[in-house]
């Protein structure tokens, strides 16, 4: 495959000159995303404006068997949106308006390329919810999330991206504009395709407009960090205070090392760790009523108590809420600024936590590496970093693949599976046959030839080679 | 197609011959649900006690070309579990056991032979709550409810099955056993094979096994019956009630009629409707602590208020709230006792109720019938019981479904669609051009060949002819 003049000439026909880029220089910089260090860049990168010109460059892509990126904000960790097979790098940045915030039906209809931030909080000024906050959510956009069917903090209580997904504009591959469903709360009509393209990764349509859900606000939470003196027993701890009634709206696990990394890499946290101290979970309960969530709290506290703890920090402030919050949505980064690493999104049922815990220390010292562990406690999500440190070049490309093989096999063998809320995309694909059967994964591939029988669009991703 | 002896003979080896059944009695008996008064006999029915029997079976059924309709209890209103093409009626009755209640990770695995309720209330004994509650919980089985993505009248808060469904055991029509996803909360690994199976109506895979998610029982509950002396402002009420910033476990709509015949129907409801009364909101908001749900009552109370009410009925008792449970669950069976019905359950988002209901009103005008309307009315859930009444048998052959062709595409243009809980099946399908276009349905017809190249499974649901 090759981008001739000719096929150039017809996406300058589509979008105008001036939202067609071949200089390398753009190319590297829509060729990579937070992914290790992966640069791909696509032949091309295009910029178009809305779903009609997005159609027309499909059916040329479609026509000459072109591949085709849709590139988000390029925050993903799956290497999704890179493209490894080169073609039409199909950058969605010009669809970035949100179009309506409908106060009546409690929903917001959205393009793309809106951060999830200024999404939620354009939809807080009217009083309005939207709970999912991936740990990037001042950079990420939402249709990234959708495509990977992002969580993050909140999804303990509140559920993941598809769990607010009404209904969906989608190009197909084919160049067709369709809805994939209505925009209602209940939905028994045909077969759900908006579930289908919900994390579908950019493999089966492009998303050009997004309908949400959205909740009333809660206006009040309690935020507390607990210390451990024994990381499995933090694990522990996540299921027992399910178990007592309770659903916070965040219960975050964060291993020492994550912790120490952090507390240098960003300024201004007020937060000291004393020795010994092996793991915390920061807890937050929200709510309407003030005295409950204290009630709330309490019972959080008594049970944490049951184990080996430290004394618990209650935020008191905002200030002291933010500073905290940022500590947790900066680990990713502090823990990547220190060494090469690859991260895992490792999934369990929240009770086998500490299990997966231990089998990533073990699978480690098999195989010589070191891991830093954190993540959505609550449910079950464990980010599992593993650091090269002063691992050799070839141990990293030998073995480490070893471990992360056996380390799915784990998260398999105790019902949970590969990704929680990062995709597959690029570089966990060689792994999906430890999640799941030929059969299955036939099923998956004849799905994606169904929506794109030529396979032009994001080829290469999800499916093992 | 015909099922000879030799097909017969190897039905009758693979689950034993006292569960394979000819008898026009038995046919008759598995070849009706509770839509209208339809009865479509299979040839034969068979009743298999596991999914490597099914997978037997259904490895027969796709060799011959026969067609095979998974039979659940038979209280569908939609007609999915109608054998209207012949060949095996798939009676799922034995596969009916709760595996396992997973108190530590909240979930319960269950088969699909099993009464909704009767696994409500086996959760509730450990303090769990599986809060998909459809009007026919009584007798309807929770493998129906998957199948149909069914509602109810707590969706308005906790969502409908589909929001339930963690992972499926499925025999594929080809006679493939496959599990569609992983126990957790959260998971970007793939297509989701498990919401696409959710809702197919049988015509996918045959469900096997369910994984549900549960939460934390909420321990009290308000319950109060607000008479309305317009059904309009009844609807209003409903979309204001939660920008007020509530959002009730149950929110429910009964005109005047459904109320009128459901006090004739069901003895011993001590409810007085007063002259003038045009529909009711019944309203329940739940939790842990009895002082925030009065003041969530309040609120209610202060928000419907603003329109003419008239005196505003507290459950006080335990006995009183099943009384008006029992009253609104009666509502469907009352209506149709009373005259021969057709039953359309239309969805639109909530706020536009009220041009709903007067558009049903305006279309049984122009075509000359006669309709009760109720339902979920916080989903914008609307049930539109045509009622055949005087009307000739000829206009209503004619006449009525010209008139819900036209409420279809009323629903549709704002934006609801065909069938919020009770699914397509086999009396919506004529209908299923206005909700989708031609490129919709084709890419769901090919979804239904990826899993079913013979079309053995269910045929003559969801498409139209």
């Amino acid at each position: 495959m090759r981008i001739t003049p000719e096929i150039l000439q017809q996406l300058q026909a589509i979008v105008g000159s001036s939202f067609v880029f071949t200089d390398i220089e753009t190319r590297n910089q829509y060729g990579h995303d937070e992914t290790e260090d992966y640069v791909f860049p696509p032949h091309v990168v295009v910029k178009p404006e809305n779903s009609l010109e997005i159609s027309e460059i499909l059916k040329v892509a479609n026509t000459y068997k072109i591949p085709v990126v849709p590139i988000g904000a390029r925050t993903g960790l799956s290497g999704g949106a890179l493209s490894v097979q080169g073609g039409i790098g199909l950058s969605m940045e010009r669809l970035n308006r949100i179009l309506h915030i409908d106060e009546q039906n409690l929903q917001v209809t959205v393009e793309p390329a809106v951060i999830t931030q200024v999404l939620r909080e354009a939809v807080a000024e009217k009083e309005l919810f939207y709970p999912v906050d991936p740990s990037s959510m001042g950079s990420c956009w939402i249709g990234g999330n959708v495509a990977e069917n992002s969580g993050g903090a909140r999804a303990v209580k509140y559920g993941v991206t598809k769990d607010y997904v009404l209904n969906l504009e989608v190009v197909l591959p084919t160049g067709e504009i369709i809805w994939t469903g209505a925009n209602t709360l209940k939905n028994s009509t045909g077969y759900n395709l908006t579930q289908l393209m919900v994390g579908s990764e950019g493999t089966l349509g492009v998303i050009t407009k997004i309908v949400l859900k959205l909740i009333p606000k809660n206006r009040h939470n309690v935020l507390m960090l607990v210390p451990f003196y024994n990381a499995n027993q933090a694990c522990e701890a996540v299921s027992a205070i399910f178990r007592a009634g309770i659903v916070p709206s965040a219960l975050e696990f964060m291993e020492r090392d994550a912790l120490d990394w952090t507390l240098k890499f960003v300024d201004n946290l007020s937060v000291s760790v004393k020795d010994g101290i092996e793991a915390h979970l920061l807890i937050e309960v929200d709510g309407n009523y003030p005295d409950i969530l204290m009630i709330e709290a309490e019972k959080i506290l008594s049970v944490v108590e049951a184990f080996e703890i430290d004394e618990v920090l209650f935020a008191d402030t905002e200030d002291q809420k933010n500073a905290l919050w940022k500590m947790r949505r900066s680990v990713g980064e502090a823990v990547k600024s220190n060494s090469v690493y690859k991260e895992e999104d490792t999934v369990v049922p929240r009770y086998e936590l500490p299990k997966l815990l231990k089998g990533v220390k073990d699978i480690g010292k098999k195989y010589g590496f070191e891991s830093v562990c954190y993540g959505h406690a609550g449910d079950g999500n464990l980010h599992v970093n593993i650091v090269k440190g002063t691992m050799t070049d070839e141990n990293w490309k030998s073995e480490v693949p070893k471990g992360i093989r056996e380390l799915f096999e784990l998260t398999v063998a105790l019902k949970g599976t590969l990704s929680g809320e990062h995709g597959i995309g690029y570089v966990q694909r060689e792994y999906m046959d430890i999640a799941f059967s030929k059969v299955q994964l036939e099923l998956m591939e004849r799905i994606k030839f169904v929506f794109d029988p030529n396979g032009i669009l994001n080829p290469g991703k999800i499916f093992p080679q």
